[in-house]
């Protein structure tokens, strides 16, 4: 493992610590109500970017960092910490241990190590150097995505249908149609079941930077790859296409570019 | 707890020995490949099923059983357990643990014991006679519905809005666009959370006598109600309104009536 691989692996422990006592605690949203306005997602999202950026700060003081709750600090920097802290906010919203907290490491630009964790199920995907792997319950292991030639095949995973412009939604339906089976609401863990095997192929859009840095090295290390809907490399339009198999990309990619349109 | 809730825990524990070895499990996939369609589901669904029907043969032998996987053995009988092992294959299948297996007891017809379960989040949801709780690594806890004034408020979750017809859709677009957050793709552990106070209503169609029977003493216990998209009780029609505070059920009533029609 690499040494900024060992390091992110810190900074999930570290978002944990904060995330993990705030989720289904009806208590401390009812103890702070008076106060006006306590949030747990809002606190858990702010406490734990808080507490990264700590860490980094201390560890790598000439790193830059670019946080969906604190903004951009050095985000020229040769290298970048990305982070959502709580990802999947109405899933912790509704007490569905799916929301993820994502970190990714970008070197010249490019993701290079990411992590989309769980921390109340104590699972951790990281992809980077090293390769991909899950790291749970103590143990780690590597992980790798599954063959899947056909979208006729495919397990495929959206957040919500209600997020997409009207070509795109055409899209998406052309897909789902052709696919064996789809799913929604998962968010970022999507990727980590693409990167485990278990879904073929994830679509969405309205992606921030935060967003979708992460899950670029953990889908690409376990052999898989992400794209936008063009099949070119992921981009400021927020369009994200992951797949594990790139046979099942060559076929959606048709429905996809007319999506984009 | 009384007699036949701690017998609904040891059903639960059965079942799970035979589900959790064969979620994500793509080894078991492969290795039977050769022997013609092996399914992982299928088999956590079916030997579920069988495991738990032994222990109830054994123990209350007079007892009548309704299975998805085995169908009705006496379901005419004072007590009949209605099981569904693997409820929500669909996440079973794209390796998301928000699958649940179902376990309820009726007596003279009504559904008096409920457990929705989650094996790989070792949680299960326990409603009857001794109120709710949520039996979870090693510790037992009560739980309760929240209170929530108006449907505006409102958390609200379905499956898949794909399963509605024309008029039930309608019903739920309106219901979704009052509340303040819908989600989607839960299955039954959505009711899991009306039970913690996590969400706060549930609708969906199309659901079978083994879907909706064991969420009934789970939400009911935990001081929510379940009821039928009339507000009658649960029948054979399939819809199910779950709320954890009747004034959201009042609210939401008037757009599901027009969804029956």
């Amino acid at each position: 493992m690499t040494e900024f691989e060992a390091f992110a692996l810190e900074l999930a422990a570290e978002a944990a610590r904060v995330t993990v006592p705030l989720f289904r605690n009806e208590g401390a949203a009812e103890n702070k109500a008076g106060e006006g306005g306590f949030d747990p997602v809002t606190e858990a999202d702010r406490g734990a970017e808080a507490a990264i950026r700590r860490l980094i700060a201390a560890r790598y003081p000439d790193h830059g960092v670019i946080g969906e709750e604190y903004g951009e600090d050095r985000p020229d920097a040769e290298h970048v910490w990305v982070l959502d802290p709580v990802d999947g906010t109405r899933a912790f919203i509704a007490g569905l241990p799916l929301w993820t907290t994502l970190i990714a490491l970008r070197q010249a630009g490019q993701p290079t190590v990411g992590i989309i964790a769980q921390p109340y199920l104590d699972e951790i995907f990281l992809g980077g150097p090293s390769g991909a792997r899950l790291v749970s319950r103590g143990e780690s292991r590597p992980i790798r995505v599954r063959p899947c030639a056909r979208l006729t095949d495919a397990v495929i995973a959206t957040t919500d249908a209600d997020i997409f412009t009207a070509p795109e939604l055409g899209a998406w339906t052309q897909v789902k149609a052709a696919a064996r089976l789809a799913r929604y609401g998962c968010d970022a863990y999507a990727y980590a079941m693409v990167a485990l095997g278990r879904i073929d192929m994830v679509a969405e859009t309205g992606l921030k930077v935060w967003d979708w840095s992460a899950l670029v090295p953990v889908v690409e290390a376990a052999g898989g790859q992400v794209t936008d809907w063009t099949g070119g490399p992921p981009s400021g339009d927020g369009r994200i296409l992951a797949v594990g198999d790139a046979r099942v990309c060559e076929d959606a990619l048709v429905a996809f570019r007319r999506g984009v349109r």
